[in-house]
């Protein structure tokens, strides 16, 4: 069987990180019995110039046949006048791919320790559980009247536990600690995600549940990351604290994220933006589109042998200081990548 | 003329912190040709306690008739059951005052620097100026049925205009910088408060004025908190980014606030919560409370001077390591008090 990938390639430094990621991926499969077929399709910015759509049908029936949707950054200011800019396509995606939940580790390991902004010392490794397909962020009605505009922050029963159990389970592989993050105190919706939760917290007995207020998650966050091992939360509490998250490690340009539902692809992407400022200088950070690939290898198709070799030589390279400019380093994107290969084949 | 003053003494440290504040009021007062009268009035969880409600009507139109309000921390476990809770009271005092612009300092002063838990050296002097009267606070409707649940987050042109105007009025006495934070990627409503700040943001040509999407805005206050002076933002957003702003100080027990609307009493109080688990053993830190007495004299009577001799001796407490175990010092809250009304007595 030949594994199906998407490939979406993104808009400035979004094609010069996938291809350090698809290097990766050709260099860590070679002679691993695993074939694959890549199908480049254009979104985001790049779908709004060729086909005058961010998320263009064609890309979207590619998308619903593969087994994996590889994604690089996208957006920049080109498309902020467009009608439908790049993010809309994002909405899209997740909408139609059914990807309800967003994972995103965040892992300060002692290789990564210099670069975070925050003088805790404990070690840090959770992750964050967001629920992507719905709440405010696709709630109607949603309206822009003459004098005032609403949004709307809705959730079903269904939405909710499909989420929660996908926290939940991560939990059983980790450390067994699920932490729900809410506005309980305030809002309808939090406490309708309370007593889901909590049904469902009953049937994983082992998993030590507690919950936070979103304000105070975002203190904790800073003070102290260690006590957190998943972090399950709406969509648009989890926008804002996983960026927060991510800044802690101190290296968003090395952060993978997966998106996915109950069937069909899953799809792997950096968390951060396409970085307009520095494309075309080969200096991006590649690392989280390469630990992109190394997620979907491992979660997409059960290969963790080969994401456990891309991670190993990421370790490597960050340890052996070839590192970009974001991390500190003089290294070009080129350089991280083909370090990071040549670990790979000694190991192979 | 007398300043009337509202007294809700909170539960919990609420009491032990308020003590503390009326105390250095009565110091720095004292000769200073400043006259008041206190008016102690149950709200929140003594509300409860006392009248079955966390907002009585008397200790309303107490308010309501006061020149200014403090008020201490309030909530905990013990209403954790009660129908209305203490919370409730807070947002119904908010609402009942016309409370609509809640302003909070983020200073990391050269003597506080050591507390602080990011690595970032350089001067952070910000103001967070958060709509604290609509939103998904209050917007309709808010319901929860059998399979799902929903909020709105509602804004008004006026609620919006008002608050836009208070965030540039205060940028104008400062550094003349408003950031609006925001979700207009997402958001109809974050959108129309963008118009309707650009509108407004006119009217200020000094003013340098730029924008952040919330999930930025969170990743900034960690990695470069130098460069905000005003940020401008709606309830929720205001909710969460001014706690994560607190928790970068390293001294959430040290921060005060205001919230004011346009005319009628402003309320000031501490931005942290009741510390149930160190109430009654006389270490909780006085400084929130003795700060939100400072505000009040500068902001509700015009007495800048008394509150500059407040602060001044505030910082001379903390450079001296007279703090409480909060800061790591070894102090009671009764030892910082008096040392800061020593401090003040010497200098008035
Ligand atoms: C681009 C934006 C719509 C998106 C979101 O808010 O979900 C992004 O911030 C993310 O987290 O993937
Ligand atoms: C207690 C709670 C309702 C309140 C809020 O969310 O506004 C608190 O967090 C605050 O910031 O004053």
């Amino acid at each position: 069987m030949t594994a199906q990938i998407a490939v979406l390639n993104g808009d400035y430094i979004g094609p010069e990180i996938m291809a350090a990621g698809l290097k990766v991926l050709a260099a860590v499969t070679e002679n691993q019995n695993f074939d694959y077929a890549l199908h480049p399709v254009p979104f985001g910015g790049e779908g709004i110039d060729k086909m005058g759509d961010p998320l263009p049908a064609s890309t979207l029936a590619t998308c619903k046949q593969a087994d994996a949707v590889l994604l690089s950054a996208i957006g920049g200011p080109k498309w902020d006048k467009a009608k439908r800019r790049p993010e809309t396509g994002l909405l899209e995606i997740r909408k139609a791919l059914n990807l309800f939940a967003n994972i995103r580790p965040t892992v300060i390991s002692p290789a990564m320790r210099q670069y975070s902004p925050i003088k805790n010392e404990d070690p840090v490794d959770f992750v964050i559980v967001r629920e992507l397909t719905s709440g405010i962020y696709f709630g109607t009605p949603r309206e822009t009247h003459e004098t005032y505009a609403l949004d709307t922050m809705r959730y079903t029963e269904n939405e909710i536990e499909r989420i929660v159990k996908v926290g939940f389970d991560m939990a059983m592989k980790r450390r067994k600690h699920v932490t729900l993050v809410d506005k309980a105190n305030v809002l309808d919706t939090s406490k309708f995600w309370r007593k889901i939760t909590a049904r469902i917290a009953a049937d994983y007995p082992e998993v030590t549940y507690d919950t936070s207020y979103v304000d105070a998650a975002s203190m904790k966050i800073i003070a102290d990351p260690g006590q957190f091992d998943v972090i399950l939360t709406e969509n648009l509490f989890g926008d804002i604290l996983s960026d927060e998250a991510a800044q802690i490690t101190g290296s968003l340009g090395t952060i993978p994220s997966m998106s996915k539902g109950t069937d069909g692809p899953a799809l792997y992407e950096p968390i951060h933006g396409s970085a307009p400022d520095i494309a075309g200088q080969g200096i991006a950070d590649p690392l989280s589109m390469i630990k992109s690939v190394a997620m979907m290898l491992a979660n997409s198709f059960d290969r963790q042998d080969l994401s456990d070799t891309i991670m190993t030589a990421v370790d490597k390279s960050i340890d052996d200081q070839i590192v970009t400019p974001d991390l500190g380093g003089t290294s070009t994107t080129d350089e991280v990548t083909d370090t990071i290969i040549k670990t790979i084949k000694k190991v192979g």
